[in-house]
């Protein structure tokens, strides 16, 4: 892990960014701290430039909290290199969306198969690296992002201990099977009228999930709408269950 | 609203009997107030002695927020006059239940449209004996019960402000076309794995609201298993909005 920038923030928290082998890369770390921080892995649907302001938010709410945070780049996303099947699927998605056809599971498949195998990896590393940081400890949570990787990490990723997970779209049916076992408590929000979003097949995935503890949040306000006390809720579950 | 018996807990709220007419109520008061007192109307499923344990500590958490809460026994319950109606609906529904069959929106009618159609009015009655006590204030809030009382409080009392509500198994059709009508801020509680509730009822109900503000958190543990931090999260939901 090299870190190539670092700032600090005006709420004394400390920004660097990095990269691990081809992956870019953004941790912040709270001010002060006196002994190894709690972590929280920031998932989005790729693209970190665009995201920055809104992944930089929820990790200065986490540094307030206590927890250091860091995200990743998704590959074929932001400045990494691009992949023609990545950039197929995509097309034919957005074509299928375009001309008002059902968005087949072949076409998800493809789109989210190949991103859940290359970018689990990536996560798994990152957060061996970060672990070997003296300023990080753990426990370890995982918010959001793209919810078949999120899913996949709470399969094979002993060290995440609790996720925060948003309602997707485009879910292809291994995640379901992935889903039934997870067993760490699980935080899910669902915007119950996201245009874009398949709410019966929300509600079906977060039936499908082992976990004994979770909970499913459901707001009104579309897709970029998640209400501030819905956040402050997630928190609140990180709370419980990464001290 | 005669009062009629009062005592002191141990944590300084008053709790006092009352009768209003012929129905029997309990309100409970934070003992230290400076200003009259927000309310939340604690609803049940009928039987207050049976209930009381549980209505009380909910009360007195309400009151350690700076809350007043008041409930009144339901119709036909607990040392209320019985009806033969309402005795058949409830045998009906135990038969059907113990026969393994459907319970008929026939049954499901009979058991809930005369307890709303009596109940409500009652409910307003209270409401009007309490706010003309000088230690209670508002806003008012409605929590629990018998969720087709609640969304009829909802629809016809403008005197409540935000309403908690709880999935419950009996539902007529009546009340999803009154909750179209529903504006006011909704906190739905579902427990998901409840064996006697209907789930997708639950949904579609919830669906249903007409308000803009509605949330709804579903959680695990049976029908009595609401986990202390829902309950958490339904009075931070009061916090927002009677205050």
């Amino acid at each position: 892990m090299q870190f190539t920038s670092e700032q600090l923030l005006d709420d004394g928290v400390v920004e660097r960014a990095f990269t691990l082998g081809e992956v870019p890369g953004i941790l912040w770390t709270p001010g002060s701290v006196s002994e190894p921080a709690p972590l929280i892995l920031i998932g989005h649907p790729g693209g970190l430039d665009k995201m920055y302001p809104r992944l930089a938010g929820r990790a200065r709410q986490a540094a307030a909290e206590g927890y250091a945070s860091a995200t990743i780049e998704l590959p074929w996303s932001g400045d990494r290199p691009k992949s023609a099947e990545a950039e197929q699927a995509r097309a034919d998605l957005r074509r299928a969306i375009g001309a008002g056809e059902p968005v087949t599971d072949e076409i998800v498949d493809r789109l989210i198969h190949p991103l859940v195998e290359q970018a689990v990896p990536e996560w798994r590393a990152t957060l061996d690296a970060l672990l070997a940081l003296p300023e990080i400890g753990g426990p370890v949570g995982f918010s959001g992002g793209v919810i078949s990787i999120g899913v996949r990490l709470a399969v094979v990723e002993p060290r995440i201990s609790a996720a925060v997970l948003f309602a997707g779209s485009y879910v292809p049916r291994s995640t379901f099977e992935e889903a039934r076992q997870v067993t760490i408590p699980l935080h899910v929000l669902l915007q119950w009228d996201d245009e874009g979003n398949d709410r019966q097949m929300a509600l079906d995935l977060f039936d499908a999930f082992g976990s004994k503890e979770k909970t499913l949040h459901a707001n009104m306000g579309g897709h970029t709408g998640v209400p501030a006390f819905a956040g402050e809720e997630a928190n609140r579950f990180f709370a419980r269950h990464l001290r």
